[in-house]
């Protein structure tokens, strides 16, 4: 028998590898899939950077191509599973398409709309409702985060030491 | 001398029109048009139904199609006018593309987050604010959803009522 936590386990796995997708390209590693009766309708990663886009969040591409690839709108049956805590732009998505669940890894303390800084997927003031089930593989997907960011640090403190050393050397000659 | 409030009709009116095509498409009619240095960038309305696709709301299509024609995701130096109140998702989509500027028409009860069940765009938890500017043409641009529900309404009964009576009329025979 196959549990509901191993099941979660297994779809957030492919929501990492989508994430590991960005983080290949340089972007924000955060991926998402959508699943209807045990199958993934849609697969994304954030693309802001790449597409120069602001709506290009792993979740918002994921519900479009889930909506294209089912000729529907309404995504009643579905489970989204997305590496990151939903920000207000994809909590709403999430609503307007009444996704039934949502599956999220790390929590966003900066902009996180499914629990840390508000709730909207569970607010009742809304016409849909979606479940919520938080930090499911949390800690593999904080870490991409983490990793991610500390690099773009080291990056940036390396390109003012070089440059800060050219100076430098040019003061000198 | 133009005065904001000038300006500002200017553009809802174009908006407005954007919302006539929806209608035009039996599609719920809301508009937006995005003004960057006096100049319409993009603009869009409501394509759900159509499309089949919950993201395809007018303020979310004009945000993609501004990016893409700017080359930028931040539209900082722009304003969104759109014929009614943006609902989460499109709240959400003005904060991450940093639009300087938010006007719209109609408020929305339902799901209206720039005001009235919450003002998702000038929360200061989010890294980015825009000014909100509410209730220009409102009533022009609150007639046209209310006279498009009234005709939805209509059609529904005459629709039972062409069934009811196709019934009896079968039921006699």
């Amino acid at each position: 028998m196959t549990s509901v936590q191993t099941l979660d386990e297994y779809y957030m796995k492919e929501a990492i590898k989508e994430a590991k997708k960005a983080e290949e390209l340089d972007e924000v590693p955060i991926g998402a899939v959508i699943v209807m009766n045990g199958e993934i309708v849609a697969r994304a990663h954030n693309l802001r950077e790449r597409e120069q886009n602001a709506v290009a969040h792993a979740e918002l591409i994921a519900i479009d191509q889930a909506c294209r690839e089912t000729g529907t709108w309404r995504l009643e049956e579905s489970t989204l599973y997305v590496t990151l805590e939903p920000c207000p732009m994809c909590a709403g998505a999430i609503i307007l398409s009444r996704v039934k669940r949502v599956v999220y890894g790390a929590a966003d303390p900066k902009g996180g709309c499914a629990g840390t800084l508000m709730n909207l997927l569970e607010d009742d003031r809304f016409n849909h409702q979606s479940e919520v089930t938080s930090s499911v593989l949390e800690r593999e997907c904080g870490q991409l985060l983490s990793d991610f960011f500390r690099k773009i640090r080291e990056r940036k403190k390396l390109a003012k030491k070089m440059q800060t050393d050219g100076l430098t050397k040019n003061d000198k000659e």
